[in-house]
């Protein structure tokens, strides 16, 4: 076993704290990666609070992770010391299942192996680390090539809010000529604003604060509207082709369905913990023939397409980096919408 | 001005009477129709009763119009005396906005006339009245030609329920390969069975009461699903290419979506009243990539395919005739679902 040290937690709603753990030797198929950042996504939070599900503890989080190959299995073909690596939120799927076959492993018809927080039922039903650690050990097939030329921690968002705003934008066929609101500008927002005007979008932030502006045009939104202003509502009513809609907190949904123009399309990525509800069927669906869909995080293809187009059109998260020690700090001001736009956490600090 | 009779209420939650009243004279582009036979839509009650806004009245309900052409104005191109003809549940819309133009009236821009219970606003701005009645004036443009081929009275449901379920298979593109669920056997649930059918795919209808499964094969279906039987749903667990969803009553949306394989879609062309409610976002849409989707009626050329498709593949209602003094007892029974599976008032009885 690889001697490894991380920071865990050790009973639902603690506090994470330096741990020792092992990691399993790197097998055949295997890639060991040291891990250089890692990104801290809300779903951390919520699974150190036990918000999904009964958690497995020791807990250690952390589903966006870049470092550099240390050691490769024998039988590995696509990765060398050396080599720039990531892993995303998934570590393990049946492999077998009509969509593990078209690569959509995400949606293993026999359920994924999340990073942490999961037994890897498909090896030896051993609980999973995530990247809040300095090594993790993983099969190439669930290892993404990270680009050398874009600033690697800022990258390490990329492998989970990045594709799961990219992979919706993808499935839906977002590109030019679509006019794309993004309600939420948090870690998943602001992707959504740079993977869709990158795809050729006209992008609008729909936000309740107007502190957000100035950001939002940086970031390449050509619109900006304060939901709570009526006269600029107004304006664009039945307007968008798509809604990315990142909030994970309780909101209308009729009233941005009302947004979108006929065939429009309500992308939920976030996950708002009372669901959603659309009052008026007639109006708010029937009556523009509108969707409302959902999309995970994305496959392992689809993960590496990400990346490679983030390094061919120069396109990173926006970051704010971290101590692993300040990590309740930044679990704090996360809580508080205080965030521009992902905290990493820089493993040298470990 | 033209002397009309039907049934009308004076006001709401009343009770429907005779009444003459006063149809426009036949103007250049109009068609005056001799009604023969109007369908029962639930919609006529919910107007009637004042649920879906305050209605005008006296109102005549009635929107699944057939009868004979009787006159034709001089700029008339495509009907003359003696056509059979139809008209559904829209009159008029503005002509002029892109959705007009594209032929999906039904989502004009500016909003359309309804066939009863609305303002003409593109005309007169007098009160438009339904197909219970004798005789109706309407533009050639919002007026269907009806084959002589098909029973008439088992038409005249094709003109709402008919369209209401056929364009969203066709919009979704339905067809061979696809597994379709139908929910709610009853007037637009059964013409989707057919439908579904005739376009190819395998269906299924999901339904609370073991004792419609003999109607449902009859109507095309060679899977029916008792949704209380634990074990038949667990078969059917993320099965369903397409759920077509007729339920105007509160229902378990997780539960459906549930059954809905990867990228499956929720058609909703019922009206639950108090809408729709997806608990669990996570796992009833994210992690299948589902969609809930609405749809309207259809458009006029849209109407038409549809009223030539069934011409094409004999495929009418299955209706029960009334005569028009027997109308609430038809109301009462189709409250209780006691209907099979769409009333047509027989307007010779008026």
């Amino acid at each position: 076993m690889i001697q490894a040290k991380g920071y865990a937690v050790h009973k639902a709603n603690d506090k994470l704290a330096p741990w020792n753990f092992e990691r399993r030797e790197v097998g055949n198929h295997d890639v060991q990666i040291e891990i250089l950042y890692c990104g801290v996504c809300h779903s951390d939070l919520a699974q150190i609070n036990n918000e999904w599900f009964e958690g497995i503890f020791p807990m250690i989080p952390g589903h966006e992770i870049v470092g550099r190959v240390v050691k490769v299995g024998d039988h590995v073909k696509n990765f060398k010391v050396g080599d720039l690596a990531g892993v995303g939120t998934l570590v393990n799927s049946c492999g077998h299942c009509e969509h593990c076959e078209d690569g959509l492993e995400v949606y293993c018809k026999e359920g994924v192996v999340a990073t942490y927080n999961n037994l890897d039922k498909y090896r030896d039903n051993l609980p999973t680390y995530g990247g809040y650690s300095n090594t993790i050990v993983t099969d190439e097939k669930f290892t993404l090539h990270v680009s050398e030329s874009l600033n690697l921690a800022a990258t390490a968002p990329l492998l989970c809010a990045g594709i799961t705003t990219y992979s919706p934008l993808k499935h839906w066929k977002v590109g030019k000529g679509h006019k794309v609101a993004v309600l939420g500008l948090g870690g998943l927002g602001h992707m959504a604003v740079k993977f869709a005007v990158a795809l050729g979008a006209e992008v609008t932030v729909l936000s309740t604060s107007p502190k957000k502006e100035a950001d939002a045009r940086k970031l390449g939104a050509t619109n900006f509207v304060v939901t709570k202003n009526i006269a600029e509502v107004e304006k664009v009513k039945s307007s968008f082709d798509f809604i990315v809609d990142t909030v994970s907190a309780e909101h209308d949904f009729d009233f941005y369905l009302s947004l979108l123009k006929l065939n429009g399309v309500h992308i939920c990525v976030g996950i708002p913990p009372k669901g959603l509800e659309v009052k008026n069927v007639g109006l708010s669906l029937q009556l523009g023939r509108r969707s409302v869909v959902g999309s995970a995080v994305g496959g392992i293809p689809e993960t590496q397409e990400m990346l490679d187009f983030c390094a061919a059109h120069n396109i990173t998260a926006e970051i704010e980096m971290i101590k692993m020690k300040d990590i309740h700090t930044a679990f704090e001001r996360m809580e508080k919408g205080d965030v521009h736009y992902r905290f990493v956490i820089d493993m040298a600090t470990l």
